[in-house]
């Protein structure tokens, strides 16, 4: 299951239809070692034995091949895998898990998008509806963030994201190497201003739209989050729960709307 | 300073001649919180107060502005900024703590790409010369890599690493909404496969080059790393002290090499 067919609606040279899109299949993967968990991260189904080797080699768990025992998926348990380590890395695990983290002993019935999600909503309120704004104001985003990307045509390596309260500049932009710091730059200085639920707003970003993207935007209150490329299949199934609009492929003034069209006239 | 000119050979129509290429900066940040450790994010420097604001709020140590007393970029130290909070937060981020890991008490010089690069050397050994490619074959990944990705072709939202040891298909390839997944997948299989380190591969992948891209191929030694993007400074930096041969914006036969060219022909 790499990718999820989602409903959308698909608005091309301003008219609206509805539509069905494929996008890429996120979910937790739970890395448990012994039994104890210790690492969750977001990925796209598929190869998760191969994925949790490739994981610990770089978290310097395992150096050599030699000191995987065995890795399997968990026959009891949704999206989780245990490793059983061999010989010498069973001491450089206690010396990591002090640095990092404690393990944490872990008997539930594995994690899903579902599960991630609800431990969101018993900390978050729904984004309330109200806020709407014109389709060409969504359509125009691409080359109001390119006016504010100074670094990124230097370089053409820069994620940016901007905040929009009408038709022109944005209200705040930030460029940085990481997707999510840009949303964490510009989130950050909205809470340094005070201005926080960010109740009139468009998010805007120049990348894919995660799972974790679509998470900050909630904490923040945004009501309708845009992107120039692809959301994951956890992302719309969040923002649909979160009652935030999310939209994608906002290109040459066309866009597709993933979750409460409703915002968008 | 968002980016950093670094020397490179570029290759055009398999001409190659030496220029400068702008990266964009890539440096850890140490957020403290209460003068002790709680992340070390990679990002590019600038607004580290209001990227430390968001980045706690998307953790939820805060949930609203008052939360926050002060955020202060360290005097005496390099790439730190210390958060002290208000009333409530204090509570909310012992439980967090707990949950999450350990802070650490912390009186150290900060932290820099220096630093970063050096703590790796401990452990790793640099990358050996040897292995070398003709320069049609690194011009050819992109479409070779391109008849490997399916779910791309569908979504438009995966990421997608492969390993090329010829002229010819790759001999692993995986696709994930995570750069760093996708990476970790392919090393994954060689693990799995007994077949570290490495010795004579080409690691392709489609998004950005930035340090942990960077960190995770070094761990399994891969001798030449290329990418249809950018590199960050950091990759650039730490490609060069590992010995890996770091190759860009691979596009219709053109590339730049921006660290050890030698082992291209």
């Amino acid at each position: 299951m790499a990718s999820v067919e989602v409903p959308i609606v698909r608005v091309r040279d301003g008219q609206r239809r509805p539509a069905l899109d494929r996008t890429a299949a996120e979910e937790p993967l739970e890395i448990r070692i012994h039994d104890r968990s210790f690492a969750v991260i977001m990925r796209t189904p598929g190869h998760d034995c191969e994925l949790a080797a490739g994981f610990l080699l770089a978290e310097r768990v395992i150096a050599t091949p030699d000191d995987l025992g065995a890795i399997e998926l968990c026959r009891d348990a949704e999206n989780v895998v245990n490793v059983t380590l061999a010989n010498a890395a069973h001491d450089r695990l206690d010396r990591i898990a002090a640095d990092r983290r404690e393990l944490v002993a872990n008997s539930s019935c594995g994690i899903c998008g579902r599960t991630t999600i609800e431990s969101l909503r018993v900390n978050l309120a729904v984004v309330p509806p109200g806020f709407q704004v014109p389709g060409a104001w969504i359509g125009s985003l691409p080359e109001r963030l390119r006016a504010a990307q100074p670094v990124f045509a230097a370089t053409g390596g820069l994620h940016a994201a901007a905040l929009f309260k009408d038709a022109g500049a944005p209200t705040a932009s930030a460029e940085d190497v990481g997707r999510h710091n840009a949303v964490d730059k510009i989130i950050g200085r909205m809470i340094m201003r005070d201005a926080l639920p960010l109740a009139d707003v468009v998010l805007f970003v120049s990348g894919r739209t995660s799972f974790e993207i679509v998470q900050k935007a909630w904490c923040a209150q945004v009501p309708i989050l845009a992107s120039v490329s692809a959301p994951s299949s956890l992302a719309v199934a969040l923002a649909r729960d979160a009652g935030i609009t999310l939209v994608g492929f906002v290109r040459d003034g066309n866009f597709n709307i993933y979750t409460h069209p409703e915002r968008i006239s």
